[in-house]
């Protein structure tokens, strides 16, 4: 209890596994980036709450399919067993079902925070155990599709805001699961084989059929019709097309159900301006068990490198899984329709897009340097002034700092504009403010100016001058 | 592996034991806090960085005195042992360490993130075990005394910002562990006797010199002279020209310099106008072990109820010990000096401030109404168009919305204006823009203009307008 022990033998100075430290630098860009998200969510009525970092255990188990394994769990140091979050859609559909009121139950909400997965870590691809998710939600018992196509065209300008070229894959777990009874998939399977035919964009049919085949037990023949319909190359209309012309599946009431779900989104996404970068896509199953309606994702087009940027889906049952049953004896669940945004491929994207050294990562507006005898106390009351003023503003924190290290931080921190003082000025009660930026010789030392003029000039110029960041 | 199990037989619907929820609400009024604190981080040339919520357990060890049983642990799962993080200022010294280059180590960063403490939480008192804490910190060798003053000038600010008022208590620990050494504290009980003392703003010296005396062994002597001193009541002006006398405390080669310290500081704080809210108080221990120079807290006026609403110190030793030594033997430190904002307590200060029902929790601009026949595509056409133009706007998600619906979703999501469209507005190319706000019952139902004009009109309004948040 008393003198705790200070020998500390031999420690690793790093970051957990799978974990890194941002710098300022590209915090400054995943704030900006943040904000540009943050518009685009306000734009379309969202609003945001918080949720904690780690739920009761129970609450998450059972959701994430064969992924349940990656999950984080706190140790037992007596009380409850928690874990960290896996994703943000399971706590939000924990926080609507712990919402009693009525109102509460039509939401449109985004949440930008970290989540926890103990997966393999590829830090070079920035696959890691701690990464931010980015996700927009409507919740609500809404007319049909009208709130999925909202939903897309959140995807859609929010990859138009960070300008980032992409298309959305389409498909409906209806139409799917459809698909795979008429093909004589046994209704316990299904999940399973939908979880195989998620592997097509990375592995060819061959070894998908072999691993239903041979792996899950699936009849040779109810795989190779599966194989005919997710390898179906035609273009939206067509397959739609070719898909109301198969009596088979029309006489499968999901699919019928699906297909209407499907035609209608595409109307809704016409006037959005959002159709045509829409590709229905028989093939795209996600991975995760919750989804029942719609399902899509959005892939970079090659000027980024493919890959998937964003996802989501319709989940009408997840919150129905948390809030019991009504007296009927039907689950009280809430429809929900959601996105999320893949923002730390965003965030990769922007800062190859950048060079590092370029980009500024302080507000500061005004420096302030002392040519000659270090002058603290006036460069403190002429700090003080600028600060009282609202003008972000620093100077270097040393009694007689050098002339030319206080050049040199002003141009390292990119700081636009510096206030320059002397035993002259002081003498004369003036004031000499040099535009760093200007390359102009004849500016030379900067302007000279009375110091009570220092407030209002400065003011103009920093409203004059977008901080370049 | 197959079928994963559905049936969940019973579990708790809330979230863990300290944590909460936080609603749109009441995230609307925390954004706005953390957005007001940024701008004052900014003004004092901040810049933020990020780290992982969890650390190498190690890293945390023999950093916290008796609070470390505090910490979480997070499970044994194979591989590393990591632990969630107690501070931001531990992991920032682990940041410094890390940064092996030189003009990485000097740095004004802030961070506004979640800490954990498995203390026991008090949920009406807003003590909770998931918190967010919001720090300020200056690294790097200046000169004494002037990156102290401005950690002290932006805390003043900060409360300004919020409008709380408060005063500073400061102390020295270089004076205070002279006191205990010239009253005869042995060195190795130095921060134990100084964690008694630090409960002085809760106890009466009484209870405190029982602990001293009979929990750690103090002799009554030694206990009574600590007593002397740190219930002297004076002004500082006066408390320190009474240290100054005290010539047994003035042999004290630590005590002499923290003093020197604390004088140059009060100089530097009557430049920042930050003087006359800081009051010597020798009573002030605080319970962390690594600060080295000065300490304080600010304390809220009664207005708000009294208690502790920020508080920091100089800590240069803490980056020493992680970053190693040098050539020479000596640990390659790099001297600190930090704030922290009691983030939580200001944030219950300005939700006790606000009716629950005024806040605005979206930043929704338009809502787009139909009167009579649904017009959803109308509708649809028109936030379209909206959207494309930046106008924050929504509409009612159903293909037959109720007209009294729509008006009252506008009215309780306090959206200002709504563009309301009908059979005879469509036919004559036509919308009708209503202020929501007004109670000027001849504007009725609003104005008519050209369908071609509603979005520069809107632009006008927007703008005028300032959201009422």
């Amino acid at each position: 209890m008393r003198a705790e022990k200070k020998s500390k033998s031999n420690f690793q100075l790093k970051t957990p596994k799978g974990t890194r430290d941002y710098n300022e630098k590209e915090m400054a860009v995943r704030q900006d980036l943040f904000n540009t998200i943050t518009k685009v969510f306000q734009r379309h009525g969202g609003v945001t709450i918080d949720t904690p970092v780690f739920e009761m255990r129970d609450i998450l188990s059972g959701k994430y399919g064969e992924d349940s394994k990656l999950i984080y769990d706190l140790a037992d140091q007596g009380g409850e067993d928690c874990s960290l979050r896996y994703d943000l859609t399971v706590p939000f559909a924990r926080y609507l079902a712990m919402q009693g009121k009525k109102d509460a139950q039509q939401m449109k909400r985004y949440q930008i925070a970290k989540v926890y997965r103990r997966d393999q870590p590829i830090m070079t691809k920035g696959r890691l155990r701690e990464f931010y998710q980015c996700d927009f939600d409507i919740a609500g018992a809404y007319d049909a599709m009208i709130p999925d196509a909202e939903i897309l065209k959140i995807l859609s300008d929010t990859m138009d805001a960070v300008n980032i070229p992409f298309h959305i894959k389409l498909n409906h777990r209806q139409i799917l699961d459809g698909i795979f009874e008429v093909c004589g998939v046994p209704q316990q399977q299904i999940r399973s084989i939908s979880a195989a035919v998620d592997k097509l964009d990375k592995l060819p049919w061959e070894d998908v059929k072999k691993e239903m085949v041979h792996e899950k037990g699936l009849s040779e023949d109810a795989a190779d019709r599966i194989g005919a319909y997710v390898q179906l190359a035609k273009d939206t209309p067509s397959l739609l097309e070719h898909l109301q012309q198969d009596q088979m599946l029309m006489a499968h009431e999901g699919a019928v159900k699906g297909l209407a779900d499907v035609k209608l989104l595409l109307e809704y996404l016409e006037i959005f301006n959002v159709r045509d970068r829409v590709k229905l896509d028989l093939s795209l199953a996600r991975g995760l068990d919750y989804y029942t309606g719609i399902i899509y994702e959005a892939i970079t087009d090659k000027s980024e490198g493919v890959g998937s940027i964003a996802a989501g889906g319709r989940y009408d049952n997840l919150v129905g899984m948390f809030s019991g049953t009504n007296k009927a004896g039907k689950p009280k669940t809430i429809p929900c329709v959601g996105v999320s945004i893949g923002v730390e491929r965003v965030f990769s994207i922007l800062m190859s897009r950048r060079n590092i050294n370029d980009i500024k990562s302080n507000a500061t507006q005004v420096y302030v340097i002392s040519v000659g005898d270090g002058l603290l106390k006036e460069r403190m009351e002429l700090v003080q002034e600028l600060w009282d003023a609202g003008i972000n503003a620093s100077f270097t924190l040393k009694n007689k700092p050098k002339l030319e290290k206080q050049w040199l931080a002003c141009e390292k921190e990119q700081i636009p504009f510096a206030v320059i003082v002397g035993k002259d000025e002081i003498e004369s009660g003036q004031v000499r403010i040099k535009d760093m930026r200007s390359k102009n010789s004849d500016q030379g030392g900067g302007v000279v100016l009375d110091r009570k003029d220092m407030i209002s000039e400065l003011k103009k110029k920093v409203a004059d001058s977008s901080l370049y960041c």
